[in-house]
């Protein structure tokens, strides 16, 4: 099992059956995130593609068509990864799991998570292929609600997509959008903060400030 | 006093005295503005720029030199606004407006807030002047949580900068970079959670749930 964060491991997809056809895809997509991190968007063209793979040109337009076609099977081929979050034991643990990945996956040199980000600001292919590897990969990481709940760490009405947001927004926030040097605390404080939250009862229902759970 | 979320206001700058000299760089700021949030930062040129400003060129030219001329004096005159957050009596109210502030700044249309956001992955100058003009603006939020502190909600050990990352990171992430529909619910939730975690003492020090504060 391949361990990755929401925006990682879009490193060349694993060896399938197929043969030649399978070994050419990861020959052109590692080909695509070798230039997106060295070169970057402007200088990606499907003829720089094909001739770092080592591929024929043609056989490249026709299969992806044009630089769009690469990007969405990138993001596709990071999609068909059997990805699991970490069972750590508890929901801090798990939390903080899953922000280190993150925040390896963002400093890591070259980053293809940092590189695909940036392409999101692009092309609206990539902005709309980014928007649902994420959606997945939040929708994989809620098992880790899941399993708090089963523990009796949160109560079942607890929204799981609010906290895995919560713990995971600030590394996201500070390396990709602040680009703030990397804290090694952070995945960890911010995975405690969400942690507390939750258990204070800050994704249950309506907001409990505002809207205090007793009778009026 | 102009009220502003960090990357919001970055807007036309105020008129200062300097007449006419003041008056050409509000209509040139306004045309990138505009150039920006309807075309994009590829079409943005010096000379579309100025023709759209109804200043001459050489004007344009002399005083801004090019585009990543232009975009720093943006950022610039953000960061020259007179901005404080909002008092609302309570550190939960208080974050909950900040975020109000930048939920509207990024979803309202057009936004210079996402514009400029998208600028800053295509241009290294913008890039470290957005750097700097959050820097400012988190470092001008901290008062949010003196307040706090002095009004006892807080214990004077806690770290400002991480309650107020905690707090509006969820915003920027999710209609940022997630680029899910805007909830109405989450500068509230998102501020309600980072003062449960804050009160609870998720800010403070080490992380108190790997290294407990009492005595081994």
């Amino acid at each position: 099992m391949t361990s990755s964060p929401p925006t990682s491991e879009i490193a060349a997809p694993a060896p399938r059956p197929g043969g030649r056809t399978a070994r050419i895809r990861a020959q052109v997509l590692e080909a695509v995130h070798a230039e997106l991190t060295e070169h970057g968007y402007d200088a990606l063209t499907v003829d720089t593609v094909a001739a770092r793979a080592g591929v024929h040109r043609t056989t490249v337009y026709r299969r992806w068509r044009d630089v769009g076609g690469l990007l969405t099977d990138i993001f596709a081929a990071a999609a068909d990864i059997d990805w699991h979050p970490r069972d750590t034991g508890c929901l801090h643990g798990d939390l903080a799991a899953l922000n280190q990945e993150i925040q390896d996956s963002l400093t890591e040199e070259p980053s293809i998570a940092a590189a695909l980000i940036a392409v999101s600001f692009r092309s609206d292919e990539a902005a709309r292929a980014l928007r649902q590897l994420w959606e997945n990969r939040y929708a994989q990481s809620e098992i880790v609600v899941e399993r708090a709940v089963r523990r009796g760490e949160l109560t079942p009405d607890v929204d799981a997509r609010a906290v895995l947001i919560a713990a995971t927004a600030p590394v996201y926030h500070q390396l990709a959008l602040l680009r703030t040097p990397p804290d090694p605390l952070l995945p960890e404080r911010a995975a405690a903060a969400a942690t507390m939250a939750a258990r204070a009862g800050a994704f249950t229902g309506p907001s409990p400030e505002t809207f205090p759970a007793g009778p009026p």
